[in-house]
């Protein structure tokens, strides 16, 4: 058993209660979380291949954070679950679409659900070694992301991309190793009105942080 | 690393795959999913207080489903999760609307989330020593379930009611603690147009199964 607050606030031995969480994927708000980040443009130098783009778009920055997280976890236990909604801005930089830094988690062997709420997007899923997918992700579509998969979230279209995600509270994340590689193995560039995955010619291989 | 199928299905090394899901909630069905179980009328023998209600509702039974469950799991690690769909026929025996069997989680530390898809319910939990609560679900809303806490939804609308649900795969599921308690503490019944909850009065605390 965990402890959680009395409606006096004073914590009691006793189960943590339920949480009722509102989605709101259209404003990007998850009612009823208990955390919040935010990731503006100036957080993503080396993101993205072109830096003159980057640059150029750093230049003319309104200051709104590009992607952010609202999250719940009240858990701290081998049991509890992190959920939450990830809301990225669309946009374009150079010839890749807006994307998260993306992440493998620090307890590799964890899994990962997202589920699409709004917008459309893709996630691009690396295995540490192997293969490289890229997936749609929207409403009514969902995807698993077993262990020991790199991702991230990519907006192809022209709206929010709003998903919803639930994963086990003692993953962690480890956001360096894309970095450390040289980014992704895929990437997911404009293409006609569309997009389409090239290969990422600076990809070189990924280190799992135990052994960096 | 688990082990993963290849396309001509001979195991070797690496992470499983990633796994796309497609939600149908108005026709009950998840594609990309991997298991099905289905609960019929006949399988739910005192689960409502009015055995003759419900006795009356067998004999003109049409012999499908009354709810279901279409899920994915493809990790057995212990960072794998399985994610489904539950889907429950609206109705009401007797006084009481609709209802799944209703669990503890046979690891009761484990946590789960529950997504409301489409129809309106609401889901009733128990702490196993502790509150009783009766929270709502449907589209935009989702309720996370903590370790410890007795769950179950139940149809309070006129139409199905889906939810997508998402928990550890190692968690696995007490069916048989609601019956051993002389089911849960609270009940849903009709009231007017609406819902309202009464205490059951057969409630005589739970029992877990370790110590049964």
């Amino acid at each position: 058993m965990s402890t959680g607050p009395t409606s006096a606030g004073v914590p009691t031995a006793g189960p943590v209660p339920p949480v009722l969480l509102a989605l709101r994927p259209e404003i990007g708000e998850l009612g009823g979380s208990n955390a919040r980040y935010e990731k503006f443009l100036t957080d993503l130098e080396g993101l993205y291949r072109d830096a003159d783009a980057y640059r150029e778009q750093l230049a003319g920055d309104d200051g709104r954070p590009v992607y952010w997280v609202e999250s719940s976890q009240t858990e701290d236990g081998p049991g509890g679950l992190i959920t939450g909604i990830s809301v990225l801005e669309p946009g374009v930089v150079g010839t890749e679409y807006a994307m998260t830094r993306g992440h493998l988690h620090a307890i590799s062997d964890r899994s990962e659900l997202y589920v699409g709420l709004s917008g459309h997007g893709v996630m691009i899923l690396d295995a540490v070694e192997g293969d490289s997918r890229v997936v749609e992700i929207g409403p009514g579509q969902a995807v698993y992301v077993p262990g020991h998969w790199v991702h991230r979230s990519v907006n192809t279209g022209t709206e929010r991309l709003s998903t919803l995600f639930c994963y086990a509270g003692d993953a962690g994340q480890d956001y360096g190793i894309i970095e450390r590689a040289g980014g992704m193995k895929s990437l997911v560039v404009v293409d006609g009105d569309g997009w389409s995955v090239q290969p990422n010619p600076d990809h070189r291989g990924y280190e799992l942080a135990e052994r960096a």
